[in-house]
C-alpha cells in the first residue's frame, strides 16, 4: 500500500465504529454499504444513478469478469473503474464463493480448483495466484484473497481443511500480489459455524497483517442468530485498526445487528434483486409493489426518502409497472432500495460519531419490525 | 380548443416544414419525433432521460391502458401526465392499430369493435365513443379519432369499407369529444395503398376541420415505395394549416423522406426496441453492438453524440452488457437511440429553418446509407 494511510476509525459507540478507507479512487465513509456489480454493472442502474444514491463504493467479481469479458479485455479500458465508467472505489471479490456456488465439477486440492464454467462449460484452473493476478489486472482499489468456500451444513473436517487452506492461500495471494502499492489485499476468515476453526483462522491471519480482513462463508443458509455467534467468536481476534468487511450480508436488521458487534463494510444483493422482483425497504418494513393494495395509492415509496424514484413516481404507477412488466419497474425500485441502504448506513454512521447508536438501532428497529407494515401503508 | 393558436408553421423548404404545436404541457418543434410509451412508460427509460435526450412530446395507448391498468387508475393520479410523471406533451392512440393486430377473436361492426384481450382474454367493446371517453380520461393533449386498420395486403373492398368506417368513425369521436378546450382531437386517413381511396379519406375528413391529421395503416408490410406513393396521393388533400402526423415510421431514412414530402410528427418503437436488442444508430448507420469487432472499441456509439450514454460509455463495455444480458445494456442503448432520433428531427428542423434541407437530406443520407459501415466502425 502507498505510504498514505489507508484505513482510520473517528468514533467508537459501543464496538460499533465510525471511520474511513482512504483509496486511489477516493475516500469511503464506514460503516459503507456497496451494492454489487457482479459483471461490471450494478443491475439496472447506471453509475449517475449509483452517484446520486450516495453509493460511494461498488463490488465487482473477478470470477464472472474473469470468464467474461475476460481481465485482459476489461485492463485495455483502463481497468474496471474505466470499463464501467465508474471513478470511485472499487473492491472485487476473488470468486472464491462464485467457484463452489456456481461452477460446476469442480475439484478442489491444496493447488487450487479446476472446474467448469457456468457460461460455456470450458475447464478453467484457479488458484490464489491465478485469482490475484486477474485482481491485479481488473485493478479494484481493494482486492480479496481467494477462499476455499464450504456450503453449510459442513461436516467439522471438511470446514478445519478449507479454513487451513484458506489460510495457506491468503499467503500464497500476498506473495503473488504485484500492486501492494495501490490495491489493498483483505484476507478472509473462515471456518463454518465451528467458533474454535473461526478463531484460528482469526488468530493466524491477523498475525500475517493484512490491510484489512473479511469474514466469509456466513449467510449460506446457517440462519442469523448462528451468524451473529461466528461474528461475536471472530471479531475480537481480528485487529481492531483493521478494517472488517463482512461478506454477502444483509438485510437492512442484519446492518445494524453488524454494525454493533464492530462490522465496517458490507455488500449484498438485496437492494437490487429485490428491487427487481418488485420488493421495496421503507422504514416501515417492506412493500410488496405487486399487491393490489398500492393500485391507487399515489404515495411514494417511502415518504421519508429523498431518491429520484421517491421523489416522482408512485407506489400505484410504480405497481402497474411490475404488472406491466416494464424495465422501468426494476430501475426504479432498485434505485430506490440502494439508496434506502445508503441511507441506512449514513445514518449509522452518525449516530456512532454522536455516540447514540445504541438509541439509533432501537428506533429503527422499532419502526422497521413492529410497522403499521404492508398490510396497512 | 383553446383559443391560443395550437399550430403554426415557421419556414418551408420544399414540401418540408418547420412549425410547432403549442399544448397545455408546452411547446412542440416541428418535425417532432415521440418515442413510444405504450403502457405508459418509453421502455427501459427514465422521463428524466428522456428529457434529457431532448423529447418534447411522448406516445401513449388507449387500448394498452385501458386494458392496464384502466383509465380510471391512471385519472385519479392526475392522469397520464401525473401518472407517468411526464410533464409534457403526451399524444395518445385510440387503439385501433392495436384492435387489430394484438386482440384475438375481434368482430368488427360498423358500430364499433368487440374482441377479446390479449392480456387475459376479457371480452371487450370498443366504440369510437368509447375510445375517445378513455383517451379524454387519460388527458393526453392529443388524442387520436378510433379507425378501423386493416392489414396488409388488402382486398379493395375491405379497404374501402374500412376507410368509410373510419370517416364515419371519426365523425362519432368529434361528437363524443368532452375536453375539446384542452385535447385536440387528431382524424385518421386510412384507405391501404389504393390512391383513390386514400385521397377521398383525405379529402372527406378535411371537410370535417380537425385541429390535426394522422396518416395510418402505413409501414404494415407494403414497403417503403408504396408508402411514399402513399404519402404523395394523400398529403396534397390535407390542409396545409394543420398538423400531419404519420403514424408508426420509422426509420431514420423514411423520416427524411417524410418531412421532405411534408409530414410534421412520427412515433416509431425502433430506436427503443433496437436498443434493446444491441442495434444502435449513428450518422454512419446502424451498428449491432453484439458483434465480436466492439469488444475491444474505446469509442462510444457514436462519437459525434452528446447523449448521457455515449458521454460515458465504451462500444466494448456496452457489448460485455449485452452478453452479460444486463439490464443496462438496453437502458444506454434506448438512451442513445432515443437521442439520435432527437437529434435527427431537429437536425431537420434547423436545416428547414435555413432553407437548406434538401442538401441536408442529402448529405445524411450519404454518410448514413454509404457508410464506412458496421464492417470497418
Amino acid at each position: 500500500m502507498t505510504q498514505k494511510p489507508f484505513f482510520g476509525i473517528q468514533a467508537c459507540s459501543g464496538f460499533a465504529r465510525a471511520g474511513w478507507l482512504q483509496t486511489p479512487h477516493g475516500r469511503v465513509d464506514l460503516p459503507a454499504f456497496m451494492p454489487v456489480g457482479t459483471q461490471g454493472a450494478v443491475k439496472a442502474l447506471l453509475p449517475s444513478q449509483l452517484a446520486e444514491a450516495g453509493v460511494q463504493m461498488l463490488l465487482g467479481n473477478a470470477y464472472h469478469l474473469h470468464l467474461r469479458p475476460g481481465e485482459d479485455v476489461v485492463a485495455r479500458f483502463g481497468g474496471l473503474h474505466g470499463f464501467m465508467s465508474w471513478p470511485r472505489p472499487i473492491l472485487t471479490d476473488s470468486g472464491g464463493f462464485q467457484v463452489f456456488s456456481l461452477a460446476e465439477l469442480r475439484r478442489v486440492s491444496d493447488r487450487g480448483v479446476e472446474f467448469q464454467s457456468h457460461i460455456d462449460g470450458a475447464t478453467v484452473a484457479m488458484t490464489p495466484e491465478r485469482a490475484t493476478e486477474i485482481q491485479n489486472a481488473l485493478g479494484a482499489d481493494v482486492i480479496m484473497a481467494f477462499d476455499d468456500c464450504v456450503p453449510y451444513p459442513c461436516e467439522r473436517d471438511r470446514a478445519e481443511q478449507a479454513m487451513r487452506r484458506t489460510v495457506a492461500w491468503a499467503a500464497r495471494c500476498r506473495q503473488a500480489h504485484a500492486r501492494e502499492a495501490d490495491q489493498a489485499l483483505f484476507a478472509i476468515v473462515q471456518g463454518s459455524v465451528f467458533e474454535p476453526l473461526r478463531v484460528e483462522c482469526a488468530a493466524r491471519l491477523a498475525e500475517m497483517d493484512f490491510p484489512g480482513y473479511a469474514i466469509g462463508g456466513v449467510s449460506v443458509g446457517e440462519g442469523d442468530p448462528l451468524m451473529y455467534q461466528v461474528l461475536d467468536a471472530t471479531l475480537p481476534h481480528l485487529p481492531a485498526d483493521r478494517p472488517r468487511y463482512l461478506m454477502g450480508v444483509g438485510t437492512p436488521v442484519n446492518l445494524l445487528e453488524c454494525i454493533e458487534r464492530g462490522v465496517d463494510l458490507f455488500d449484498c444483493v438485496l437492494p437490487t434483486r429485490n428491487g427487481r422482483s418488485a420488493m421495496a425497504f421503507t422504514a416501515r418494513g417492506p412493500l410488496r409493489l405487486r399487491n393490489l393494495k398500492h393500485r391507487d395509492d399515489p404515495r411514494p415509496i417511502d415518504p421519508t426518502c429523498a431518491c429520484a424514484a421517491c421523489r416522482g413516481f408512485s407506489r400505484g404507477y410504480l405497481r402497474h409497472l411490475f404488472q406491466a412488466r416494464e424495465i422501468a419497474a426494476a430501475v426504479l425500485t432498485s434505485l430506490h432500495n440502494v439508496a434506502f441502504y445508503q441511507d441506512l448506513v449514513r445514518g449509522c454512521r452518525q449516530a456512532i460519531l454522536e455516540g447514540r447508536f445504541p438509541e439509533f438501532k432501537r428506533s429503527f428497529l422499532e419502526t422497521y419490525q413492529h410497522p403499521e407494515g404492508d398490510e396497512t401503508q
